[in-house]
C-alpha cells in the first residue's frame, strides 16, 4: 500500500472526526500529558491493518513512537497485544476512533477470508477470491485485507480485466462475438472471463476460447460436472464459481476441484473485528 | 445530503472503477445501444440510499432517466421494485457495480436500524443510536441510513458534544473537575455526557450535573436501578446505555426505562442488503 | 487543529501565492543564503496563530527552524517578538506572505475576542460568542482564534445543535411543534435553541421546553426582564442576547445577566493584527 | 471567475456547514415545502458577488431559480434588493449563511474600495490597488472585489512580476545587480518594481532602470518631491505609494500625483457588508 | 472515459491557467458579444480528444453549443474542420488554449499511433502497444488515445499484470521461482508476462509457463528465431518485442511474427498533432 | 518548485500506478530486500528534475537515501550518472516508472530548450521563449524545465500578463482601444502585449503604446526591417517573433535583433530524453 494512498485516507477521516476539533480532550487533557496505548483483540481475529493503524497516530502527531507487536495475517486469540503506540495523551485520544475503524475493519475481513480459506477441502489448490462488492473508497484496503487473510483478489476493476456477463453476450450478439470482441481490444496482459449460466453457454464459451468461465450458481454437481468436462480439454480453461456461495458450500466446491470461488461476502458483509485500545496516562 | 458530497464520494468510487475504462462494454456494446435496469431487492429489506444510487448513473451520464419506485426507509419484501434507470447501455453497465455498493451498504445499515429498533419494546420511548464506529470517508452516507431505518444519530464528530470517558477523567481529576472544564469550554450548545462504570461513578457524574450519562456495560437490572435513582432528581440527565449489546437484550433494556441504547454494530457490522440490477437491452 | 487539515490550508495558500515560483527571489537570493527572521507586533495584539505561522515555513522547506517566543493568547504590546524562523533565505522569503495572512488574521480575531470579553462587567459569567459568520473555508482556524482571544464558540455547523428561527416555526406551525420536531430527531447530545423577536415568543420557547433561548434584537431592558423572568423557573434555559451587537452594549448586557453574546463581528470583520516579518539575512 | 473555481470554493464551504445535514431544517422544514428570499442590503454598500451568492444556492439544488436585481459594482443605499432566490425552502435555508458569507466578504471588500478610490483628488489619475494580503484561499474572489468596487489589482502573485524588496537587495549586493537579475530571469511580460526607503535608493533604482518604483512610508511631500524628480526623465516609471497608507492620506497622495497607491486593508481589513435575506415560505 | 475524470483534468488546467482570470478577454470583449469557432487541422492528423476538446468550452460555459464535425480516430487532411463551438466570445476565448492543449496532444499520440500500425506489414495479425511511459496524471487521455490511433493498450498499471523483470528474477531467485510466486499472488485474471535477454532466459519462462514472454532488445533474426521456437509448442505464449523500437523496424517485426511489439514513444515522445482554433465573432 | 505543489503531482502518478499495488514487485521482492539504482543517460541531454525524480522514491519511502550526481542545467554525454537512489528494493521498484516519467520529460524539455538557445547566433541577446502550449497539469515543471535548458518563460498564464490577439482588436474596435482598455485594467506590473500580423497593424501597436509587439508569422526580412523601424523610436518596444518558429530559423532571428522568440514545439513536441535506471539489488 502507498503511503501517499494511506495518509490520503487518513486525512479525509480526520477531517470528518476532528473538523470541529476534540471538544473533550482538549478541554480535560493538558497538552503535555503523556500516555501508552495498547490495541488488544477482544475476540479471536486475523491480524491486519497494523501499518494504517498506527499511520493514523503519527500522520496526527508525527512524534508518536508506534511499534507492531504481532505480524500481519496472524490469527491471535482473545486478549492478543497487536499495537503499541506512546506519546501525548491528546493525540492518541484523538485520533483512536479512527485508527480503531480503519483496523477493525480490516482485520474484520481478514478474519472472514481467514475462515473460508479454512473451510476449503485440506490440500486443496481452489482459491478463494474477493469481488468489486467493495466498501466505495476503499478498494485498496479491502483487497490487501482479503490477502493478508489468505484469499485472493479477483481483478482490480474494470479496465483490468475483462468478464463477460449476459449483457455483453446479447448487446455482442453472443458469447462468441464477445469473447472475439473483447480479445480484439483488450491489453494482451488481461485474461477474458465468460460467465455462463448452463451447460450450453460453457460450451460456447469453451468454443470461443475463453481463459476463464465463471459458473454462475451452479450447484455442486454441476460444478463437478464442469471440471471434469475442462479436464478433458488439451487448454483447460480456469473455472470460477461464483453466486449464492455461503461458508457451507466451501468445502464441496473445493472438493469438486473448482479453480476459484469468488465470495461478494469477504468484503461486503464482514463484521468488524473487535479491537479495544487499552490506553493508560 | 448535501449534492457535492454525495458527488464526491461517487467520483472516488468511480476513480477506484473506472480509471482504466470498462474494457468489457466498450468492446462488446455499442454506444448507441439503450437499456433499462431495475434494481431489485433479494431479500427483505429496509430501502435505503435511492438518492445516491440513481445519482450514480446520471452522474456518470446525465442522459440516464432515474426514477424512485418506493420510498426511503421502507420495509420491503423479497422481489420489490426499489429504482429503476434508463439510457445508454453502457452507461447503466459501467455505474453499476458503484451504485450497488453504496444502495447495499445503506440499506443494510437502515435493515439493522430496524431490527434494533423493531426489538424495543412495544411503546417504548427509548431510542437506538449509532455511534462513531463508522466507515472512514462514509460517516455522513451511514447516519442518514440509520435515520432511514429509524434508529437516532448520536453526536456526528469529536467536535459536535462531550463525551467524557475515563482518561479524560483521569487526566482532569476526577469527574466533577473534567465536567466543569468540559462546560467551561464547550459551545453552550453541545451537552456534556460522562462515562460511568458503576453507581460510584454514576453517583459522581450527577453530582456533576453532567446532562447525559452513559452507562457503561451495565447489566439490565443496575440500568433499570439507574433509572429509577435518576427519575427521583428534580433536573434528571438523559441516561445511555452501551457497551456489550446485543439484538437480544434491546427489549429488557428498554423496558428498565433507559433513554438511549447505543450500538455500534448498526454501522460497523451491518451485512449488506441483498439488492440486484436487473438489466435489459 | 489537526495537522493534516491546517497543511491542507497551507498548500492552497502556497498554490495562490506560489504556482509560478518566486521570480524575484529566485533571481536574487542563492539557493545556499541563510537568513532569520522574526515576526513583530507592531501595534498591541493577542498572539495567535503560532503554529500555522511556523508550519507555513517548515512545510515549504523542513529544513527551517521554527521558534514560538510567546505563547497563544497572551496580549503583547508594540514590538513583541511573537515567532522566529532560521533556514534558507528563498524559503524565508517565499513563505512569508502566506505565513503572515493567516496570522494576521488569527492574531486580528483573538484581538477582537479579548476587546469583547474584556468590556463584560467585572466578575460577570456571560460569554461572548462567535457565529457561523466565518470566512468560507477557514473556519477551523477563526474558531480556535475565537478561544484563544478568551471568548466562546457557539455550534460547530448546521449539524452540531439545533437553532430554531423564524422559518423553521412557520414550517413547522409554531414554536412547540418546532421544537417537539427538532428534539425527536436531533442527536440527543444536541441542545435545542429557540430564536425568540418578543416575550409573546419567550413565553412560547419556554413552555417548549428549549434548552436555550436566544433573544433576538432585545434591548438591555428587555433582556434584563427575560433573565429574570427565566431566574424564577425551576429548569432554567440558557439565554442568549444576538442582533445588533456593539462592543459598548457588551457592558450593560452582562450586566443584565444574559448567559450568553453572541456576535458575529468577531469573525467577519474584524480587522487584521499589525505584524511584521523583520528578515536578516 | 472561472465556474469551476466558484464551485470548488462553494462545496469546501459546504463540507464545513452541511457535513453533517442541516438538524434544524430537516426536521421543521418539509421537503416539498417552497420558499422566496431577498437579500436586502441593511446598509449602504457597493454591490459585490451576486454570481457567488446565486450559485451557492443552485448548487447545493439545480432547481432552485436565481435571480439578479442591481448589477455587480453599483452602490445602492440600505433597504435595496440585491438578488433573489426561489425554490424548495430547505434548498434555501441551508444554502443561506454560506451564500450570505461569501456575498457579505466580497461586498465589504468592494465598498471599501468604493471609499478608496472616492477618496482621490476629482479627476486623478491615481490608481488604488490591492496587496497580496489577501485572505488565504480566497484571492481570486477578492481580487475581483477589488475590480468590482473601482480599485485596482497588484500583482497575482509571487509569480506573475517583479517586486524588489530590501532583504532581495541585500541578497543580489545592490539594486543595481537586483534589477539586472531579476530582468534577465524573469519573464519579458513582467514588470519590474523596486521598494525604496529614501532617495538615495531611488536614484539607484532609476539609475538602473526600474520600470516600477514603490516609495516605502515616504511622506506626501517625499512623495511629491519623487513625482517631480521622475517627470524631468525621458523615460518615466510607475511610483508607487505604500506603507502606512491610510483613508485620510489618499487625497493628498494622489495630489502629489503619485501612480498607484496599494492599499492593504482593501482586503485584510474590510468589514463585513451587512446583507440579510428575506425569506418567505 | 469516465466524464468526472474528464472534468477532475480539466478543473486543474484551468487553475493553471485562469486562476488570475483572463486580463485581456475580460479588458477587450464585452461580456454579451458571441462569436464561433472551429478547431481546423493544420496539417495532416489522425482525429483525437474532441470530447475533452468541445467539454474544455462546456464546463467552463454550459450555455455554449457544441458540435463534432469529423468522428474519432479518422485520419484528416490539412485543413479539415475537426469540432465547432458557438457561444459567448469570452467563453470561448477564455477556454481556447485549455481546449488546444489536449487536443493537440491527443491527437498527435493518435497520429503517432496511426504511424505505427500503418507501418506493420500488410495483413498482419502483429499489434502495437503502448507502455506505462505516459504523461503522468494524463494516462487515461493517452491511453484512449493509443486506441483511438489504432493500436492496442498495455496494462494499465503494476496492479493490473505481472511483468517479471531482471530484477524480479534476480530478488526470486531464476525465472521459475518469480513466475510460480507471482502465479500464487497475482489475481486469476491477470497473465503473467516475463521479460527476456537472450534465448537461456527464454528456455527458462518457457519453462515457467509465462502466458507472455518480452524479447527485450532482441533483433529481428532473434525475434524470428523466438517465434519458431514458441510455435511448435503445444501451448504458446504471447511474444512482446521490446526496447529499442523504431519505425523502421516495424515491418521486419510484424513479418517476423510477434504478436505484440510496445513503443514507448507513441506517448513520452509524440510531437503534438497542428490544431488551430478559427474564432470569429 | 514548491514541495507541496511537487508533492501532489507525484501521489497524483502513484494513484494511476500504483492505486492496485504493483503486483509482480510485492510477489517476487522480499520487503526486506535493499537495492541502489542510479539513473544514467543513455543519450546526450541536459539534466533536468533531479528533485522531482528523487522526492519520488522518498515520497514513497522517506528511508530512501536519495542523492544528486550532476547539476540541473548540465550538458552530459551518454553513460552519464545522474541521480542515486539507495533503499528497499521494493520502493526503489515500485517508483521507478513515475521517478522516470518526470524526469526524462523535464530533460527532454531542458535538452529542447538549449537547442533552440544553442541555434542562436553567438553573443546574441535574443531570448527564447516558451508558450502556453505546456501539458495541462504540469505547467509549473516544464516551465522550469525551460528555464534549466536555458530558454525564458513567456507570462504564466492568462491573468499574468496582458497579450491582445486579432479577436481582442476586433472585439474592442481596433488596436489602439484594445491597449487603451487592456492599460486600464491590468495590474500595473504587467507588460501590454499586442500582436501584429503586419506593418500597417505594427504601427498601430506603436502608435497605441504597446510595450510587446508579437511579430506573427513575420520572415526574417520583415522582423529585420520591425526591428530597425522601432530602433528609431524613442521608446522601443519589446520584439517577439512567433508561428512557424523552426530550429533552423532561430539563428537568422536573433541576427535580425528580434529581442525573443516563442517556441511552442519547447513544451508541446520535445520528446522525451532517454534515462534509464540501472538497479542492482
Amino acid at each position: 500500500m502507498t503511503p501517499s494512498i494511506i495518509d490520503k485516507l487518513l486525512d479525509r477521516a480526520f477531517e470528518e472526526d476532528l473538523s470541529g476539533g476534540d471538544l473533550t480532550t482538549e478541554a480535560c487533557v493538558l497538552p503535555a500529558a503523556q500516555a501508552r496505548a495498547t490495541a488488544v483483540a477482544r475476540k479471536p481475529l486475523v491480524v491486519c491493518g497494523g501499518e494504517v493503524f498506527l499511520r493514523a497516530f503519527t500522520r496526527l502527531d508525527p512524534e508518536v513512537e508506534a511499534r507492531v507487536h504481532i505480524a500481519e495475517g496472524t490469527a491471535v486469540e482473545k486478549g492478543a497485544v497487536l499495537w503499541e503506540v506512546r506519546g501525548r495523551a491528546r493525540s492518541l485520544l484523538m485520533a483512536e476512533r479512527t485508527a480503531l475503524n480503519f483496523a477493525q475493519r480490516m482485520s474484520g475481513i481478514a478474519t472472514a477470508a481467514r475462515t473460508y480459506t479454512s473451510a476449503l477441502a485440506p490440500g486443496s489448490s481452489t482459491r478463494i477470491a474477493d469481488t468489486r462488492k467493495t466498501t466505495p473508497g476503499l478498494r485498496v484496503l479491502e483487497r490487501y485485507a482479503v490477502r493478508t487473510g489468505g484469499a485472493h483478489n479477483h481483478r482490480d476493476n474494470l479496465g483490468s480485466a475483462v468478464m463477460i456477463k449476459d449483457n455483453h453476450i446479447i448487446a455482442a450478439g453472443g458469447i462468441g462475438p464477445a469473447v472475439e470482441r473483447a480479445r480484439a481490444r483488450a491489453p494482451h496482459t488481461s485474461r477474458v472471463e465468460v460467465e455462463v449460466a448452463n451447460f450450453a453457454e460453457l460450451d460456447q464459451a469453451l468454443a470461443a476460447g475463453a481463459d476463464i468461465i465463471m459458473l454462475d450458481n451452479f450447484s455442486v454437481e454441476d460444478v463437478r460436472a464442469a471440471v471434469e468436462l475442462v479436464r478433458k480439454l488439451p487448454v483447460r480453461p480456469i473455472l470460477e464459481a461464483s453466486g449464492g456461495i455461503t461458508l457451507e458450500r466451501i468445502r464441496a466446491l473445493s472438493e469438486a476441484g473448482v479453480d476459484v470461488i469468488s465470495v461478494g461476502a469477504l468484503t461486503h458483509s464482514a463484521p468488524a473485528a473487535d479491537i479495544a485500545l487499552d490506553l493508560a496516562l
